[in-house]
């Protein structure tokens, strides 16, 4: 799957700027493709874009139709239906990261046929995928893990490709899940294939390369939660890291979802995903750490970077407040 | 799921013995829901049963046809196909195990709802599925895990459940592939399901139930096999195991399907298991191992799993060879 650019960001009758979360990092990470965002009567969000209709974003160049919004349950509102057989009608693709698919809309299909546009459903793998082979493959790959699940891992993978692009490196993001597919233009969400499929599509998605160039694999999940781990270990072993970042909010009080269960502390975060990954890279080693400290004010935050830098003797960032230029330092010094 | 007994055993046209180990290993654990098996012209596998007609084995009750012969690729033999829908004209069920489903054989689907019986691709899970809440529940659990896929585990739990039965205990084996759950009626494959349902289906599987009840979880691959690995730490969390059997064979000279990759050592195979489960269960401890030492002599394997029971002071058995009773004996003592 490869999305045709650019786009036209959908934000539907979003309740709050919250619900727009996608077309959000869309936004932030590739502003040169978000010509504009198209917004319903009653919509609370905002992305700062101009407000175009279908035919005006059409006539600037739009290729897709990007679903950036999500209601409760995930489903593609009735109101919105018009807007999305129209951009059909106008030659647009359409992509959405939503649980129902675009092709589950009486008719879009068929209309999507007819006017020989795609119908994209991030959400949902197609295409068919192998077994991991779990053999060594060149090109150097960094991967994002974490203490638990949304805690910054596409983040600081898309910091990363800035980073190390703004100076001259072969880098690309390799999306996991359905914003990251998004903002990439093309990926594999791995918590929806069939479960033995995970480390092969992890395989797949960042495939032998150049030896100097760098994926850098967004993560899924943790191996320390119990409900997704298993998305995390086949993604670990399939992705064959050179790197690990470790990514961790430190304030959060249990693990998301799992009230009463306490994250694990970094030490055995860093030892079990080194253990496991050494598996299908002998040579894997933890290149920093990655917190997100929104909740901590600019000292405190500051303070507890620094102090976790020096324990470990490895950078620490905050990817928002500070940048990663400490990680890709390292690995400039590291190769 | 659920399926209906007894059943009549169709071997098609297997080429060898081999090809019919999914029927082998139902007439070996299930006998009694065993009343024929069927034959075609050509067929080399023969498990001692009575050779049946679907009209004899109809007369005589059975309920369900059950495919239980593989060949290259897991397909439905066109010369299979007539039985398929004389069996639906009859009135039974039909289960499968195969890659292919037994709704993609044109119009056996519509012939199935139109008798009113009927199709069960054991393979492919149906149903709905919920995440993993990995909250603690009642009852007991043993799970099989193994240093390599294939190495006896879910000979290993049948044993143990057989064994228990036989002691009077409350004991239900829970199947996780395609032939376990030919043999238990029900179950789900884990390896089918959607990657971030991989515990979810395991809590499913095996839920709450009485204290003094024993549920005997099959294994999936191993943590240590670079293309499976995520089914088995999301087994291994949803199952919430008590305790583990190790599965092992000892002269396998390399993880299967991966040539050149070396087995790990028991050492590290308990302590990553145990590490892991500890996720949901903090008071996993190890049983003891079953190895499958089909490939030494009678004195070879004797004092292996002597020299192996005593270096790790657990039971250390051959369930072929000389049953699981050890194991059991464990139990009784440690509860």
């Amino acid at each position: 799957m490869a999305l045709r650019t650019p786009y036209l960001l959908f934000l539907g009758d979003a309740a709050d700027q919250l619900a727009a979360k996608t077309a959000n990092g869309i936004r932030q990470w590739r502003p040169d493709w978000c010509l504009g965002q198209l917004r319903l009567e009653g919509c609370k969000a905002d992305l700062g874009l101009p407000d175009l209709t279908l035919e005006e974003a059409k006539a600037v160049g739009v290729q897709t139709l990007v679903l950036g919004v999500a209601n409760r349950g995930g489903v593609i509102g009735e109101s919105w239906q018009a807007v999305l057989f129209r951009a059909i009608d106008l030659g647009m693709d359409i992509a959405a990261g939503l649980h129902q698919r675009l092709t589950e809309v009486p008719g879009l299909a068929e209309a999507a046929a007819k006017a020989g546009v795609a119908l994209h459903d991030v959400r949902h793998p197609t295409g068919t995928l192998k077994v991991a082979s779990g053999l060594r493959r060149p090109g150097k790959r960094v991967l994002a893990v974490g203490t638990d699940c949304s805690v910054g891992k596409m983040y600081t993978m898309l910091a990363m490709e800035r980073e190390m692009k703004a100076r001259g490196w072969a880098a690309d993001f390799r999306a996991t899940g359905q914003t990251g597919i998004l903002i990439a233009g093309g990926g594999i969400s791995v918590d929806a294939v069939v479960a033995d499929f995970i480390s092969g599509a992890a395989e797949a998605l960042a495939p032998a390369a150049e030896a100097d160039h760098w994926d850098l694999v967004e993560g899924q999940g943790s191996l320390f939660h119990a409900s997704y781990a298993g998305v995390s270990l086949g993604l670990l072993h399939g992705a064959q890291p050179d790197w690990l970042v470790i990514c961790h909010e430190p304030d959060r009080p249990h693990m998301r979802g799992l009230p009463g269960k306490a994250l694990p502390d970094l030490e055995s975060c860093m030892a079990l995903n080194l253990e496991c990954a050494k598996l299908t890279n002998p040579g894997v080693q933890v290149l920093g750490f990655a917190f997100n400290t929104s909740a901590l004010d600019d000292a405190a935050a500051k303070a507890l970077l620094a102090e976790t830098s020096a324990r470990f003797a490895l950078p620490c960032v905050d990817p928002v407040r500070g940048g990663v230029a400490a990680l890709v330092d390292r690995l400039a010094e590291k190769g």
